[in-house]
């Protein structure tokens, strides 16, 4: 198997866009096509998670690719739901580590923000198992659900878990490229509106637009990734053995460190799946960054903050970055990718290995990436 | 690159189904594991068109994976509109080629017949460029426009074009897993009602549910994936520089045999994308499996028909085996695969390389697979 590296990175601001998808899927694009200093990649690869629901159309990998002047690159899209970036960086790495192409551009984004908050919950809602659909479940209900659970657990109460939000609406107003620019209070957080209980709303990312690159290639550059791996669960919630961990992250951490020969210990950093916050606290422990039931302490101790000694989603995370649902899973790579290079600018942090961590559904399809820099 | 062989394949009967999507890929998937010897493969690759619209199930990888008893077992989805399942193999092939996977399961499937017709038209119609869409332009409207365009040359009639349907809907008639298993006269396609004036109905593929699986491995197995390839073109199809040939069939059938090492002369039998009967014409020319201007002629002469020199759709082909959108190129496969083996029954031919070609949109998105007895 080659070695994949990746030459350059970009993404768009997120937040509340007025572009066309393909337009902000383009912008991305050629900003990670420049940095690597590429005019035209041998293969792209799309990731969207429901061009046609969300934007009314369809085919979109031959949509896409004619959009940015590619109509004769061979484009395919992948989709897993909301880590659908993340799968994409999957298919592309496959395609460069197998040989078949030597540059890949990886693209994933989404547009949302011009249609109702319903309409979009119940875009989103289809990636729940169908029975639990029909008793009204919704990502937010299921997520309160296992908050409610994880809250059973000792050291994590509503503090720990606003901390997560508060923290990472501090990184994100240091992000240019993020939603959300202003600080929160945890009184603000703890006293915001409740969504499902007890999660409130800024527990809870945004809907937001944006897109996100990466240029993959055989040839050597400054960022390798060092391992990629993923892990699934059953659809239904229903269904699983623990509501309070997910095996899908446990497994895909596992497949991800095994290929990169390297433990929990060697992260330095780490973007994480923070739609809702208490889904940074259950990464934390399920990726093996901190001990089993250490994660809301850690966090209240400030450990993983900024400039704490394991700095998570220095970004700003889905939570106040933003979450472009199939964009997302790449903006983490991107922003790892930016750290490692020390490009980061008021967010640096240090070090050499970086971690992003995906969900796709209710953590049915779940990825690691593991990123070092040369 | 490690070599990608097939190591089982299976397909449920293609045509109107009452069975949920779910079941039917479950009843392919399982047919292919069992001819096989395999109980759980190591990874999923799934290709649907478009669950959300067409069943409202969305996450589909996990789904699918999930009703099959895969909860636990690494799953994605892939789509290129109508050549998903085509790019569903290639992306489980460069998974087996790189050395991630040992054994992947990929299925396909749609399920589309509970739907109304012109609902179907509509959700299939998004492959399509927004502003020639924007005109009222549909599948078959576009396809009547090539037709047009392919009869202005010399040796294309609507005799040529409605001798492909005879034909396979002949070869049909043999298949068990046909949508369509009574054979047409030439009249009866030629005086059959006007769907996009040149295409009458007969010309025209069906509404089909249906899906169909192989398992791809890298050990030795008795027909081996000697070549895949991707070519594509410009999403509108005013943007082409010619119609009556597709530029992305030419660049797949390129970038197959070129990684297979061989060319068209040695192709002994074809499955091609007859969506719209002149689709095989044209695709014959493109690939060189006949001269330029010729394939009309060799239609008529019977060099196509099952018991012919080269044998195109023993199947039956889009046009009467049916067309399952994402199923289709994967079914493809699968009738390459029985045929290599001699398992083909009533419609047995001869040969040792076989090639299948799926298009994707308006040819937007091709794909060309090689496949080798061992």
């Amino acid at each position: 198997m080659r070695d994949v590296w990746i030459a350059g990175a970009g993404m768009t601001r997120i937040g509340k866009r007025s572009e066309r998808l393909q337009a902000l899927m383009t912008e991305a694009s050629l900003a990670a096509l420049a940095v690597a200093g590429i005019e035209k990649p041998d293969a792209v690869v799309i990731a969207t998670m429901n061009p046609e629901e969300f934007v009314g159309d369809g085919n979109f990998a031959s949509n896409v690719a004619t959009y940015m002047g590619f109509a004769e690159v061979p484009a395919l899209r992948i989709e897993t739901a909301t880590s659908s970036g993340a799968a994409a960086l999957y298919a592309g790495f496959a395609e460069v580590a197998a040989g078949l192409h030597r540059t890949v551009l990886v693209v994933g984004g989404e547009k949302m923000t011009h249609l109702s908050t319903p309409r979009v919950s119940e875009i989103i809602g289809r990636s729940i198992d169908a029975y639990e659909r029909s008793y009204g479940a919704t990502m937010p209900a299921l997520a309160g659900l296992i908050t409610r659970a994880l809250m059973a657990r000792h050291g994590v109460g509503l503090r720990e878990i606003s901390q997560v939000a508060v923290k990472n609406h501090a990184h994100a107003a240091r992000n240019p490229y993020a939603h959300f620019r202003e600080p929160v209070t945890i009184e603000a957080v703890m006293e915001s509106r409740v969504v499902a209980d007890p999660l409130r709303l800024l527990h809870c990312c945004p809907i937001s637009d944006g897109a996100a690159a990466v240029v993959l290639t055989s040839e050597r550059a400054a960022v390798r990734i060092a391992g990629i791996g993923q892990g699934t669960d059953t659809l239904a919630v229903r269904h699983r053995h623990e509501l309070t961990s997910f095996r899908a992250t446990q497994a895909a951490a596992r497949a991800a460190f095994q290929m990169a020969g390297l433990g929990p210990e060697r992260v330095d950093f780490a973007e994480l799946h923070d739609a809702f916050a208490p889904f940074e606290l259950i990464a934390l422990e399920d990726i093996g960054l901190v001990p089993p039931g250490k994660s809301g302490g850690a966090t209240l101790d400030g450990e993983t903050a900024i400039d704490g000694r394991l700095p998570i989603n220095p970004s700003g995370g889905l939570k106040a970055r933003g979450h472009p649902l199939a964009a997302t899973g790449i903006a983490q790579v991107v922003e790892c990718v930016w750290q490692l290079l020390g490009r980061a600018e008021d967010r640096q942090v240090s070090g050499r290995v970086a971690l992003a961590h995906s969900i796709g559904g209710l953590a049915t399809n779940n990825w690691v990436t593991l990123l070092e820099a040369q």
